[in-house]
């Protein structure tokens, strides 16, 4: 494989892409070359990331799209392969981080956090994996955490969702990587530079400059770097945590 | 913990009371003086195990329910409360083990399997626990399999719902072991004497004779075992195996 | 499998059988039945332990005994095959658990804590797995700690040797299982009911009357169980932790 | 983290620079400006190794060197901190993959096995840490294979070695960490391309052409890139495996 960028027209797919690691993932990739197409709930927000990357000189194309609804995201993943692009990389970046003791968490709240955190990278893999498996290649990434390994007090809906995702993203790998498309899970382990945390946990950014919190640019440099690996050398699961960080 | 019958009616809920496993289960915590509550999506099926526990000198009540309806999970969980006895163990046991190629994959199929075999499981688990709690004592017993430690190729949908439920047990476990309550998760990594393996797989079931199948008697044997456990010495997890199984 | 003590003499050997679990091993398999030969560097600290079994009307035989010499773990096994009952059940319970950081633990203390926690166990293994497999069948427990499971500051020495014990006790499952010799690998995660929690923790050990650190004879209760175990429904991993423990 | 070969001499030590994997390592941080230091029993197989970097352009040192020994570790790492380069990444990369039944095991090649494998992973990683201590900087990378995670029949021996070897760099991750060393712990999971898998193993052999073994090319570029990665996003485990590998 090579590091130039690719010559005909390809296009990578992020799914949630939030202000922070979806945002960063798309721009990383745009930059080498790919097409970003990038989805959110609501259009509106992509347009700040949509315009960066332009400046930059990239092409990008947002959509405002629910992850959840099967027919949405077959729709988008045909519409981007028959008006823009081969998909080459599609990311599935949808959070639902959320804490309630179980006896209190609704049967909406628990359902919706599935549907969000692990329903909807079923629906966007199946459907990017169809159009890849034709043509042999092709690298499809799972964001993961430290809830898609552990369960946890309070985190009963969430942890559920991460390992459902997990399982997911462990058995397209053992289906589809023998016919040449590349899954992988990389767990984030460790707060990330969002305007949530620098927020809500002060003290936590604090530790920004001294490299206590992931930086999103770092995290997408995972996600360029397990796109080009060869394939006699994948990797299916990594961890990225802070240096400082107690696990 | 004595092992005497508990002298106030105590009940078990079995949800999934199945042929095989679930079955077993009841009858085996009903020989001890337990009173069965157990549920099947079709009551009718039910009838053959509530005869034979009362033909056994136990007490039994079967109940046609959906473990996928929070409306259905509420009320059978109060109703057993409130006119036949305190629930001292839940039991979660519905399978739902289908393979399908993940592209093959429908969404109602996936979704569907993860209802069944995790959404459930919370249903039980979050109405039981509170029923549990304010008594600072019960078992919560969730049932595992291969497919809630590895996905693979085909069981997307499975493993993605059996790592849910041991999700949903581990965060159990850790949120209401100090409240009293022990969550566990037993994996039975091995065919079960079924009909199904019986006509499906005979020459498996030809190793019956000589313990090369799971007989439902023992797993139940297990599940006593756990519920008799003093609580300075839990089990979580731990795996059901024939002898001559590869893994 | 029947719970009647076996009719012809059998042995239990018990390598490390310390004032705590590993005599607790012992005084429950002797009640049951089994002639108890224990094991500890100091035969003379073994005399208490084989006084409370015979007071007890049962069996014992105690052997001052290094499990890291091969020419002394050889005799030791022949010498109970041959003069007192063929061994039916060994457990491996010898700990070494220090702590150190790693750049303080000497070559020598790293060697000692393997040959200890490890490699005493892969003797003891080995011998009594030669002995058993002519009569397919047995019993081989490896007591495993938290750290068998996760490494952690200070526990390089400690982890290291547990988890090469854990992995021993995998493989030999794994070999020996379909020759009919059960090898099991119970964790015990959390205090144990010892003089050293007594002396070293007494906040700690103030728990214990509500059942906030393990009793031996409860963790006694769980290697009989794990050796009545029928061949179809064989537990090769199980914790054991109180209740109100944090993990 | 600059991607800038390091101004200052710098030097890599590669402990178990056979043929592929650790002579690739060395070759591919020598291109990057490290001065490489390469250590195999026997000194005369390194020329080549060496010959071949400074043919490149490179420095290297060959060091005949036996891992095991407590004395020739100290010396070795001293001797390069003094008359070469301080010690920026070092390599452990000793294997010892060998297979017998368990009951044929040797106590001699149990033990072997371990000091190959694991123990002198301690030493090196021992007297490279506390050189990098008060630097507050450095890379320490353990070579993981299938048996670090999975014991299996006929590897009672190397399967407690690789575990006790991830045990160790779990444990001197967590505790090394939150003090600037980045330790990680690649898993290999397949066939390296290797004069014994040519010979050995011709028909998997063949499916190198097709990326169905391991470049050591490949696999240096990874430790490279662990070696880069800034330290607000470190790895410290992640599997290396051919996309046709069934796992």
């Amino acid at each position: 494989m090579s590091t130039d960028p690719p010559a005909p027209r390809r296009a990578i797919l992020v799914v949630g892409a939030g202000d922070a690691t979806g945002g960063a993932i798309a721009r990383r990739f745009a930059r080498e070359g790919y097409v970003a197409c990038v989805t959110r709930r609501q259009a509106d927000k992509l347009q700040p990331l949509v315009d960066a990357i332009r400046a930059d000189g990239g092409e990008a194309h947002g959509f405002g799209s629910d992850a959840r609804s099967e027919e949405e995201m077959v729709a988008l993943v045909a519409g981007i392969e028959r008006d823009i692009a081969p998909i080459e990389v599609a990311v599935f970046n949808v959070g639902a981080n959320v804490r309630f003791p179980v006896t209190e968490t609704s049967a909406r709240v628990y359902r919706k956090v599935w549907e969000m955190a692990c329903f909807g990278g079923f629906l966007m893999g199946r459907e990017v994996a169809k159009a890849m498996l034709p043509r042999g290649r092709g690298t499809l990434l799972f964001t993961g955490a430290t809830a898609s390994l552990r369960g946890r007090d309070g985190f009963a809906a969430f942890a559920g969702a991460k390992h459902a995702l997990r399982a997911l993203a462990q058995s397209m790998a053992r289906e589809l990587g023998p016919q040449g498309i590349h899954v992988a899970h990389p767990v984030i382990d460790g707060a990330i530079d969002t305007e949530f945390i620098r927020s809500q946990f002060p003290e936590r950014y604090a530790t920004r400059v001294d490299g206590g919190i992931l930086d999103p640019a770092h995290i997408a440099d995972a996600y360029w770097m397990l796109h080009q690996q060869p394939r006699d050398a994948w990797t299916h699961e990594l961890d990225l945590r802070p240096w400082m960080e107690t696990w």
